[in-house]
């Protein structure tokens, strides 16, 4: 394709992206294929001569939208939103159209480090993160990862690390990772990646699923006599089954007594929502601030920036370098052997990255803090709508307080004395034909043993009407599953 | 921004990258920036109100376009090619446009998986990969990772998962990770990452820097000996620094003696080259195909993907997901609970991940196996050029025979009775005047103690011409470092 080739195809990408977005509400949210779909329609190989670019942009047409799930989808719902932005479409399309530069060390494109290190201050900015976190501290410092497990997977070995030096007689078996039983499965990953004990500590109903200073603390005395030796705690701030957070506020005593357990805080989910200063204390910005040695929010969830961009700060700098510092002589050049730049590489697993400071700044730039602020409210404004129709249901239950857009509920009709076996096979019925439905997407959980529907609110074009419609499904499904249901039971009886 | 300002600056971002490629030639390679000097022309925080992307736009050419390093420049010869093609930065634009659809697992997005299936297996049937790696097998298969870092971790991770599942009562730290002294930093990062005892095995620039079956078998013994268990052998076939390819042919006894020890081959440079058959035999597709549990090759090194496209295949993808495997609730579904789809969570790292097949989907076909390979071959063709030059110098001298399109010489002028420590001060101040100039760029490396040049010929668009112009910089800046080290000479005499 010559560069004339490119700028055609280039606009009716554009093009389509636009009849995209035009078209996104009255289009299905989820598709309808079955696996193997792909497979059966294409040829097994490779063509030997190249194809026409108007003959693969058909089959693109053909084949692959019609198996996408809509995540910007203004009824999408389910998991959690990866809201993404022309803007940051924009961001990434100048980084790869004269990319790509894998900056990997400073010297690799200078342009990449540099404005990583000052758009992740003004992230952490936004945020209302402390000054120690921020690049310009010279200590601490913010780094963009592919995703939270990876930020969590760096902040473990950071963390390992740390204890191992402070601790170098300390086997590794020996060594415990804490999350609790409402962790996101980057917790029991990043045991089974390192290969590191993980004991994921008891969370209740009673505490709405946040770990408290108490279980925390009865935990780290078991483990002393057990000779164990607990290294990090994974906290959240918003859980992904039910947006709990954990009471950082009753560890403060707990990480003054155990100063090597290192506490990196998974605000994946809602973090971003500090951009708001009446969302900071529901987050424990003050006790992030006070306590985490590491914070991580994905913006490319509920942060207006395509996927992926998952931003991660950390108290010392230090810890990542010494765990992670390699450096080769083909790696080697003046301004990193003299200390005076930022060389990535050494802030996470892999070696080389993509350049997504770029869109995240387009993105600041282009909405400004109020313009975010307005964004995260409105999502909030939009589940709140969705909570109180549930609150006013006859149908439905909510089974934690919701969490800043998230609302976790199951159908819990009056009048029927079931018990929990009987209520949670209810509900898997009744999301097993919600899933099946094309015009809404929702995703289930299990909150110790309650199985329970999920309702995240992100996509920047959910209208309150499309609140209302969602609704109307769960209710029209609702109806159903307990018609099915009593068709059972009189036929079993 | 709304849908036609999104069209009007998607027109433009196309402009700019078409008036980029008319103009790239004439372009510096290299930047000429100092650190900091983003920092020092941005404020401290992002915008309280949001700007109009005009504006970001232009800030974007007047601060990051002078701060890249030009990956694609026809004179960009350092580090390893990042060969960027049109058809692969509209693949990402598409993915994006309409997405993200972060395909975790086959329902997040069904389209993502049921591509990446396939088209990992054009790759592999491309490649000439043993049908055992394609993912039609049912048994091994092909993933997309990040980078070659993450691929080797992914495969360290199965490799330590399936010999501690043989061997339960081995304790982790008497694992033991075999690279050779020339294994990229991948090696020592996962050891680090991990936590792993790494063992790099020597090699010697009389074997041209490749490991040998030899070192290999009296490594395992001494470590039997000592009690030590040796799980996985990264091997390398074109290694960083001079493209050297370890001896695979000689490992055949060794593997079917030591069948817990997992052979993963990071070809992540040079795999790309098995599309064309001649080069086969080289890069030992046969021995691969024979001996290797995992294999990584980087199409967004040499193989026309815009980065990051980094392919792994596994000869059983079992000891992936027996690895990785963590399902919570909020990700079953029913297809994935019956085992009759792929779900991509459980072959790598992370949870999300980008819709990375598109591009590389668009690239095979827009180029065909022909096209393809006629790409690798005339990037190995102006490599040969370069050779030649190298080799009629009297100036300087090839270090290791070249390899497909890298090659490796030092400044070496006649009529000098130089010790290695002379010689290697004179190659260091030769590179620091070439990393000084904008209009090539190089890297340097040291093998065992020899400092030398590399040069990697990769981009599209590199000639003959520039070919020449790269030589006729080096034979002056040759000049220029000599008459410099004589002058010194004089002055310490």
């Amino acid at each position: 394709m010559d560069i004339e080739q490119f700028r055609r195809a280039g606009y009716q990408a554009i093009d389509h992206i636009c009849d995209y977005y035009y078209s996104l509400r009255s289009k299905a949210v989820a598709p309808q294929v079955e696996p193997g779909y792909i497979r059966r329609a294409l040829p097994s190989a490779a063509p030997q001569t190249g194809e026409a670019f108007e003959k693969v942009v058909q089959d693109y047409h053909k084949l692959i939208v019609p198996g996408l799930m809509h995540w910007q989808h203004p009824r999408f719902f389910a998991y959690f939103p990866t809201a993404s932005t022309f803007e940051a479409i924009l961001g990434d399309l100048y980084a790869n159209g004269i990319g790509p530069n894998p900056g990997f060390n400073w010297s690799a494109s200078p342009a990449c480090t540099e404005l990583e290190a000052v758009v992740m201050d003004w992230a952490a900015e936004m945020l209302g993160l402390d000054a120690t976190f921020h690049n310009a501290s010279g200590i601490g410092g913010g780094v963009l990862q592919t995703s939270a497990s990876d930020s969590s997977l760096v902040a473990t070995v950071a963390a390992r690390s740390r204890f191992i030096r402070q601790h170098p007689n300390v086997p590794a078996e020996k060594l415990v990772l804490y999350t609790t039983t409402q962790t996101h499965s980057l917790g029991k990953k990043a045991g089974l990646v390192l290969g590191l004990n993980v004991r994921a500590l008891a969370v209740t109903s009673e505490d709405n699923y946040a770990l408290r200073g108490a279980t925390l603390k009865r935990a780290l005395e078991e483990d002393a006599e057990a000779g164990m030796h607990p290294f990090m705690l994974i906290a959240t701030v918003g859980t992904t089954s039910s947006g709990a957070i954990d009471r950082l506020e009753e560890f403060g005593d707990i990480f003054a007594a155990v100063p090597s357990l290192w506490l990196h805080v998974d605000a994946a989910w809602a973090g971003v929502s500090m951009a708001c200063p009446e969302y900071r204390d529901l987050c424990l910005l003050d006790d992030i601030n006070k306590y985490a040695d590491s914070v991580c929010t994905n913006f490319h969830k509920w942060g207006l920036v395509t996927f992926d961009c998952s931003t991660l700060w950390v108290r010392e700098r230090k810890n990542l370098t010494d765990a992670l510092d390699i450096t080769p002589e083909f790696l080697r050049s003046k301004h990193g052997d003299a200390g005076t730049v930022i060389d990535y590489r050494n802030w996470h697993l892999g070696l080389g990255r993509r350049f997504r400071a770029l869109k995240l700044w387009f993105v600041l730039r282009s909405y400004g803090v109020r313009g975010f602020q307005r964004y995260i409210r409105q999502t909030v404004q939009r589940s709140d709508t969705f909570v109180s129709l549930i609150k006013q249901s006859a149908h439905f239950r909510l089974i934690t307080p919701p969490c800043l857009s998230l609302s976790v509920f199951r159908l819990e009709p009056p009048a029927r004395s079931f018990d929990q076996g009987q209520f949670n096979a209810l509900n898997r019925a009744f999301y097993a034909r919600l899933s099946a439905r094309q015009d809404v997407a929702f995703t289930q959980t299990d909150l110790n043993g309650t199985i329970c529907i999920r309702c995240a609110v992100g996509a920047e074009r959910t209208e309150e009407a499309d609140i209302l419609q969602a609704y109307e499904v769960l209710c029209e499904e609702a109806s159903k599953t307990l018609d099915a249901w009593d068709r059972m039971e009189k036929r079993e009886n």
